[in-house]
């Protein structure tokens, strides 16, 4: 029995579940999405606003974070909550990703992680403790354990070395855990291979983590493998600790993960979507550039209610992305916020009122397409 | 007597007046400052934002809302309130001063300024009938008169004739004149030259605008002049309309002129400088990129009530600027221009409470060079 996680309610129909995770900085309702607040700050949204779209939760970079401003002024600052001004809980990955998608020359060995920082190029040695000290030093309510993320198409014998080192840096991570109101949770590797994923699963669960983490994912391999490796883990992973499907995604793509049991989700699309233009809807996805824009006066989705869309139509904001004002991230990055948060809203809805059970979707993001994932785990 | 400005007190040991405007869109309490909303946005500030800090006018560019997206589809979404969601008062420049700054071979003649845009080199005309044309499709509760800013080292025979012209320009400006309740603000030009100010306040005066803008100012002529040109040109205006004070300036400008009588001000300083990392605060400017400011907790202004002093430290700030992070733009912004509505605010506490008849200075502001321009004017 956990203290920190308490599941309210099983959907029938799917695998969803509805709980409330307890951290050192309040509860999140799940399943829940995490902004990506990568360098201290959600890009282009002051934090007061993030808590009036709904978010209960961020994420932020450990990676970035030691490298500039450095773990230790954040912790001198107040730890990342007093530093980003975000009094509601916060996760923080590893760092992991970041070195094996960003850093130069980087190598790998049981020790831990040396590369180049992207910034100025000085060598770094990342290893399960020190990503646990810097962590405690951020002072996150979640910390990740040290993972290697290997590419969709690695090979099996690579992936076996390599998911077997994760479980060996996470076995590290837990003996140096230091900070008691951290919660601590374990990631699942094992790419693409269903048993290497079985057996990182049993030798975590083990462990006992807080949560669990499903990595490797989202990382280019593909709708079908996604969902098939997705749902496999998460039907493996105990019921009583929440379950986080790592960098993961589109709108479809969460609410596939959800009925699969999932419950924390974290991804750049929303925000680095909005800076591009690209923006979601109820009726799909728009790009506010397009010339059809141009003297639209509709605000984005007549079905939001997020501060854009009550008070901006189509064709201002076209006019602001044209115009390369700052103002345009701003009020995309809101909007789509706010869809990424609403959609979380429903499907707890969802799960709340059994509405899963009689086959309802959700508006906008299932479309033709409901129930499909729920065929292929049959 | 107009019904559209009231003096409700006047400074008895400066020409500093309390006023208040009236407008299609309400009130404004002068004196007052007008934040730049180039092209239709506020850099980086969000409408509801400049509200909560105290901006009561903002000021459109009609050069840049001309050129793009145009006005007349402004006009179709809601006119430029609608369009940038501002309810409040909006004031129009002319478009004159973007023409002679901003696009290419530009030619002047009796008929007009034709120019090429600084976007994509299309030629265009704005005549003074055209430019109020611009004004009435924006829908701004201020419209101004087009004039021809001339260089502050222009030779006398250029600006006598530019300032004859800018009087011709400024008749058929009001001869267009078509929407009710939008009001008309004469320009006065006449460069560094005492004896073409004053015709050209008297021409202008008999044309009876509903205010008088002083043009020409704060365009590299110096502190000396700027006062001197400011504050005699200010005494010649009629009493009874308001007095706007284009383009200026730094905080010290803005005091001086209030003293000197002027009521509206406007301004890119706080924005660009924000931008810049360049702060305003009671204790002086500050560079937030300097490295002092690398582990400082305190706030930017330990004075200053804004969104951004009551929630982060200068370190985080300075880190948001390295980082290159849209946020720096954002909460700077914020800063610079609640720094300078409060300084409006202090300035009309001084006259209302009688407290420059005290020789009371405005902290941060004023310090040791206080009372140097009421000196001057003696």
């Amino acid at each position: 029995m956990t203290l920190h996680f308490n599941i309210l309610k099983k959907d029938s129909a799917t695998k969803a579940r509805l709980g409330r995770l307890i951290t050192a900085h309040g509860a999140v309702e799940t399943p829940a999405f995490m902004p990506v607040g990568t360098q201290g700050t959600v890009k282009a949204v002051l934090p007061r606003d993030l808590k009036e779209l709904g978010c209960q939760i961020l994420l932020g970079n450990t990676y970035h974070l030691y490298l500039r401003p450095g773990a230790e002024l954040v912790r001198k600052l107040g730890g990342l909550h007093g530093f980003m001004a975000w009094d509601g809980p916060i996760l923080t990955d590893s760092g992991g990703y970041q070195v094996f998608s960003l850093a130069a020359m980087r190598t790998v060995s049981d020790e831990g992680v040396r590369f180049q920082s992207h910034l100025d190029g000085s060598t770094h040695l990342l290893t399960p403790e020190k990503v646990m000290e810097i962590q405690e030093a951020l002072g996150s309510d979640i910390a990740m354990v040290l993972d290697e993320c290997v590419p969709h198409d690695a090979q099996r014998t690579y992936v076996q070395m390599s998911t077997e080192r994760t479980v060996r840096w996470a076995e590290r991570c837990l003996r140096v855990r230091r900070k008691e109101d951290q919660l601590v949770f374990g990631i699942i590797q094992g790419g693409m291979f269903e048993e290497l994923r079985q057996w990182c699963v049993s030798e975590m669960q083990a462990l006992s983590f807080d949560g669990y983490a499903v990595g490797g994912l989202g990382v280019g391999e593909g709708e079908a493998l996604l969902q098939s490796i997705g749902s496999f883990t998460a039907e493996l992973l105990p019921e009583d600790r929440p379950r986080y499907l790592m960098g993961v995604g589109r709108p479809e793509d969460i609410v596939s993960a959800v009925r699969a049991g999932f419950d924390l989700f974290d991804c750049v699309i929303p925000t680095r979507n909005a800076r591009n233009g690209t923006l979601f809807t109820s009726q799909g996805k728009l790009s506010i550039k397009r010339a059809e824009f141009t003297g639209d006066p509709r605000p984005l989705d007549p079905d939001c209610g997020c501060y854009c869309c009550r008070n901006f139509s189509r064709a201002y904001l076209r006019h602001l992305y044209l115009a390369g004002e700052i103002l345009s991230a701003q009020l995309n990055s809101l909007h789509n916020l706010y869809f990424y948060h609403r959609l979380m809203e429903r499907c707890r809805e969802a799960i709340r009122e059994g509405r899963w059970e009689d086959g309802v979707s959700l508006p906008g993001i299932e479309g033709d397409r409901k129930d499909t994932f729920i065929q292929e785990e049959s």
